[in-house]
């Protein structure tokens, strides 16, 4: 993500008048005219391409869409300012321009109209092919037991760790809120979305190492959001902790899959798999039934179901991931679908050869060690690849990294909003390719 | 919506561990074969239609499909359990096939990936033209203000409305959360979603007319769910109230247009204008900046944002009802559009026409006395057409109407819900042709 330098300063200004500062909100404020471009450009080409268009000339429209120029053609300014605070993973973009018009989604004005998709089924609102391919798609990695558990789509994995808590910690036991744990540096979102309703049924309680005990709800995040750390459990189940696992970065791309996770409630997102983070998409694989319908009440509570054109959408895009690592079908002569995980690990690979060398280099920085194993999926050792960078300054003068970073023009989220050190910073990975080359020429050239 | 007796009782069952009974989860339980069977022909069809096709050959595929025959040609059996708890607008599926391939949705795979529509706008999630084709309806049908309001999309109304009271109740004032008051009978989901996560900044409080006053959030439903009239205020904002305005029904098909609505907050939805209940779309005209961000923040904070594809979508949903009331663009020679409002108004006409005739005749049942006013949009005096039936049950021997409908395979939502009165129901209005015909002949029986 860009933002020229002239318009707007970096620092958070969106957020103003907040008890607390918007996870996004904050990043509205630090773009400017050359991410305009890409966004007034990508409009322009979706509203010729999509809604403003009607459906009967669809082949003539996908054909004509096809000659345009990707957004990567467009250079940046050497003042740009790098917004590499969120995890926006629009480094997929390319991978879905290769795909093409086999990943489009065509929805007709009657289809999906009712509030229902399965009247029968115990998550009402989630639309049975979406279902289906997401079984299917854990299926094809081996990242997740999805036998004998229930599917629960929510908008997005946020929405469903709420709608987790709240089955964990409803009805009131008592009259004090079941505290909320995680240990540091722990996902800067997790006490304010936590805590936006100030609920009577569970608060943030910070870092799980330095929580007294008893019971809890303890948010394991694997691999872990900020520093890519593969985590279990550390809070005693024994003693009341029951565990949220959220495993939105446990893919082939990000880290070596060593086997079918089997926790009591995983998190996962689309976001994070195929990059559709606008699609607002996650589901929760949930073992105990009433624990699945509780959180079914949630979502029902809150939002009355989930976006039914947003599960369309991804069972196509999810089914043309799974079926570039099937057979293809008898007669099918087309030529191969690329391949999702593929893409993603070798240009993670390459970003972090990269990010690495350049650290190395420099001495100013150092980055959490290299971790590697054998990779069920991959079939051969590999490297951790995080989606985010744990950057750590190690230059003597500097006790506030982001602030430092913001000097260079870098917007990394500091240390301090993961309850940890602010002389880390974390990174997004996930960024275009020119973005993050200009983030390796930054890096390069402090000392 | 329909199911067969047989299978399944028609009472809430799908609540069962839970401290509240959900919205729609009750009816879960409610619906068997012959839904099913809409349902599974439904998917049949979408599958075939949209997900696991290519977007390559949709021009074939549209001209395919359209060969296939609608829902309504499916028979009821005589003992169909008639679920109209709920408000499902499926009634508007005629209209959206007569309408066809001009109202399809396209989107590619590698659009709308971001977790941002536009960067620089205070509600950066919402997608620019889905705003431009808001304010454009609003202005075409003239039932609410929009220059110098901001716009705040959201996932249903019911989301917003959960943003709204956030928005007005903090940070928390004191200890006590604020109270959010309603004059009864108000619509039945307003206090289990109001207290869902038993928030420390506000708390259902009741009825509005027994409420003692000061400080409060007044939710004003206007044509009011359930019984269809028309409401204002009713708390002092010179005490402290704030109200919220409900609009999601100030439509011309519901109820006379008099005038554009210019309320602090006001609400819509989606569902009820175009009855895309299943795309979970809603928004808020918001005249103060400070609230509006607030807005935006929760629903960040909530589910990061909004879906894309459900914007894209509702983008071109709305800009076909827009084109159907505004002069065709200059060299179109193609047929006229259908005109939503029409339709719905002529369908609502009849369907409240033949239920009055049908309860004059029985003596068992009253319904609240026809109201009617001069509507700046149809520009001739209409009476208003509620989205649903406020039946009241006069025979002397029943007391809970609710139950007496379901020993007549009539499924509707007990007046008790709605901190009314246990012998009046409400009944969806909006339900399939089929569905609507059967249920005024069994009431018709009931004497």
């Amino acid at each position: 993500m860009v933002a020229g330098g002239g318009e707007r300063p970096w620092a958070p200004a969106g957020a103003a008048g907040l008890a607390v500062g918007a996870t996004l909100l904050c990043n509205v404020a630090s773009l400017a005219y050359l991410l305009r471009g890409y966004v007034v450009d990508g409009r322009r080409r979706r509203r010729q391409g999509c809604a403003a268009r009607s459906g009967a000339d669809d082949g003539a429209l996908l054909a004509d869409e096809e000659t345009e120029a990707p957004d990567h053609a467009v250079a940046l300014p050497p003042d740009a300012v790098l917004n590499l605070e969120l995890g926006d993973p629009t480094m997929y973009e390319a991978f879905w321009r290769e795909v093409g018009d086999r990943a489009a989604t065509v929805i007709r004005g009657w289809q999906a109209m009712s509030y229902f998709s399965d009247p029968d089924a115990l998550c009402w609102f989630l639309e049975p092919e979406f279902e289906r391919e997401v079984r299917r798609l854990h299926r094809v990695v081996g990242n997740a037991v999805v036998d004998g558990y229930h599917l629960v789509v929510g908008t997005g994995a946020t929405q469903l760790y709420q709608a987790a808590m709240y089955a964990l910690s409803s009805p009131a036991r008592g009259d004090k809120p079941v505290p909320v744990v995680s240990p540091a540096p722990y996902y800067s979102s997790y006490p304010p979305q936590t805590d936006l309703q100030l609920s009577g049924f569970y608060r943030w309680a910070g870092d799980a190492s330095t929580f007294a005990g008893g019971e809890c709800i303890e948010l394991v995040c694997s691999p872990n959001n900020p520093d890519g750390a593969v985590r279990e459990s550390v809070m005693s189940s024994a003693a009341g902790a029951k565990p949220i696992h959220d495993l939105v970065y446990y893919w082939p791309q990000y880290t070596p899959i060593t086997g079918r996770a089997a926790h009591d409630i995983m998190l996962f997102t689309v976001s994070k798999i195929t990059g559709h983070a606008g699609t607002r998409l996650g589901w929760a694989l949930v073992k105990d039934r009433e624990v699945a319908k509780k959180m079914v009440y949630f979502v029902d509570r809150s939002t009355i179901g989930v976006s039914k054109d947003s599960q369309l959408r991804a069972t196509k895009i999810l089914s043309v991931v799974s079926d570039a690592y099937e057979a293809p079908p008898a007669g099918d002569g087309g030529a191969a679908v690329p391949r999702l995980f593929d893409f993603a690990r070798r240009r993670m690979e390459e970003r972090w050869r990269t990010l690495r060398a350049t650290v190395a280099a420099s001495g100013a920085f150092s980055l959490p060690e290299e971790i590697a194993g054998y990779c069920d999926f991959n079939k051969q050792t590999v490297a951790a690849c995080p989606a985010f960078a744990w950057l750590r300054c190690e230059k003597e003068d500097v006790e506030d990294c982001a602030e430092f970073l913001a000097g260079h023009k870098i917007v990394a989220r500091g240390g301090k909003q993961f309850g940890g050190d602010a002389r880390c910073v974390r990174i997004n990975m996930l960024d275009r390719d020119q973005v993050f080359d200009m983030l390796v020429q930054r890096l390069s050239a402090i000392n």
